[in-house]
């Protein structure tokens, strides 16, 4: 009988051509459907909630498959991740009903940018994070991220290349975080444009070092043109750290959230 | 004229064959050399504090060479920097005596071991941290963490093919913090033998899991004999953090870290 399995992915991305699989390249799909075809011996389509670019990271990524094999779902990490690159884990499997879709039901997802403010690269942190050599302005940043909270058009915070017709997304969560030299952008919304996250986070950038003025936010929104936006900061400070299948998981994430982290809380 | 130029080096170890210089190898060593080579135009010998293990990274890695190319030092990071991959980072660059020698006036190191607690594999922790599958007795740990302290004859915490002949060291820190599942043990002594760190690291863990008794680490500087101790844990949990050039600047490490992180300190 055939079973709808849940896995619960993480993976390094920064020796991964990003998630979708394409013929030639390493990419986390291709490698996850070719161990679990070694287990099935037979061909497994993999389905994602969906793509992460090139080098963005995941703790969280959620994707279903089909098969027929008789293996309890708590097995299934350690029998598939035996035949998994170490830059690839699956963390948890689950049974679904045959109508469950990861990208069709996704309520929602959570995605965190990391970046350090340093003169200098950082050798242990290049690979989850980016370097800015600028000043912040941290309260202008913090005042800017509140401006992406709610639903609006966010077609100027997406690339040419996104061909969403409908570009309207709502963030329920805009927050920035400091340790130090170490920030992080936490955001969590509706659903997420072609480079959407690492526009918003090269916006604020863009704010906090004085290249865009504070209301940058607002009149991207208002004009949608791409122009008025920040870089598309790299991939490597993107991690993918959870998807929402739930309003309740979704509205229990932001209690935690908010509970958690009081300062910087932007809700 | 001649300069001693001393340089701060950070690496992340993990496509490295260690750091000392192997023809056909990918070393630390070998890459800064070659950096430095194309800037002088000539051949440059790069001498380290110490070397590190294929494997182990290092944010505080001191070393010198001499040159007589007409560069103000803190312009140094930045010109070599550019002939580095991004793995390879020069923080900092002085002019030092020429009777200076980044090994032979070393006072004293630095070194963090990470490991985490989980019943899986972490792809996004992997290469900077060793999982640890078992329960560990936290409390157990950090008692026996304090039998380090002190000088002792390390013979028995370090691996056969340690070639020197005094095999006594003094160990001025040594704690575990623990922020949830991920655990670092962080040790400074004055210098350490080949392996000696991971074996150290590795004992605790085998306490902690109740492979060995609380007093193992005891019976080990006694009996000097290495098959008391626990297993060499493996080298990507390794960070060298500091190197020490005069008691002072050991002195006032201790006092930062004893400040710092009090409830784990154990001086």
């Amino acid at each position: 009988m055939v079973k709808r399995i849940g896995i619960l992915v993480e993976y390094d991305g920064a020796d991964f051509y990003g998630w979708q699989r394409q013929p030639g390249f390493r990419t986390v799909q291709g490698e996850i459907e070719r161990a679990l075809g070694k287990i099935a011996r037979s061909s497994i389509e993999l389905h994602g909630s969906g793509r992460t670019d090139r080098g963005v990271h995941a703790t969280g990524q959620f994707a279903h498959f089909d098969w027929e094999i008789a293996i309890q779902p708590d097995q299934i990490p350690r029998a598939v991740n035996s035949w998994l690159p170490g830059d690839i884990v699956i963390r948890e499997a689950k049974e679904l009903p045959v109508a469950f879709h990861s990208r069709y039901h996704c309520k929602g997802k959570v995605y965190r940018y990391r970046f350090y403010r340093d003169r200098l690269p950082r050798a242990l942190q290049n690979r989850y994070a980016v370097r800015v050599g600028w000043e912040l302005d941290e309260e202008k940043m913090r005042r800017a991220a509140r401006t992406y909270l709610g639903t609006h058009d966010f077609k100027g915070f997406t690339s040419a290349r996104c061909d969403k017709e409908n570009t309207e997304r709502t963030i329920y969560h805009a927050s920035l975080k400091r340790e130090g030299d170490n920030w992080e952008f936490l955001v969590s919304g509706s659903g997420f444009l072609y480079n959407m996250v690492r526009v918003m986070a090269g916006t604020l950038i863009d704010i906090g070092r004085g290249r865009l003025e504070e209301d940058a936010i607002t009149r991207v929104l208002e004009t949608k043109d791409r122009r008025l936006a920040g870089k598309t900061v790299g991939p490597q400070g993107l991690t993918l750290e959870q998807v929402f299948y739930s309003d309740e998981e979704r509205e229990n994430w932001l209690k935690t959230v908010n509970r958690l982290d009081n300062s910087s809380r932007v809700l």
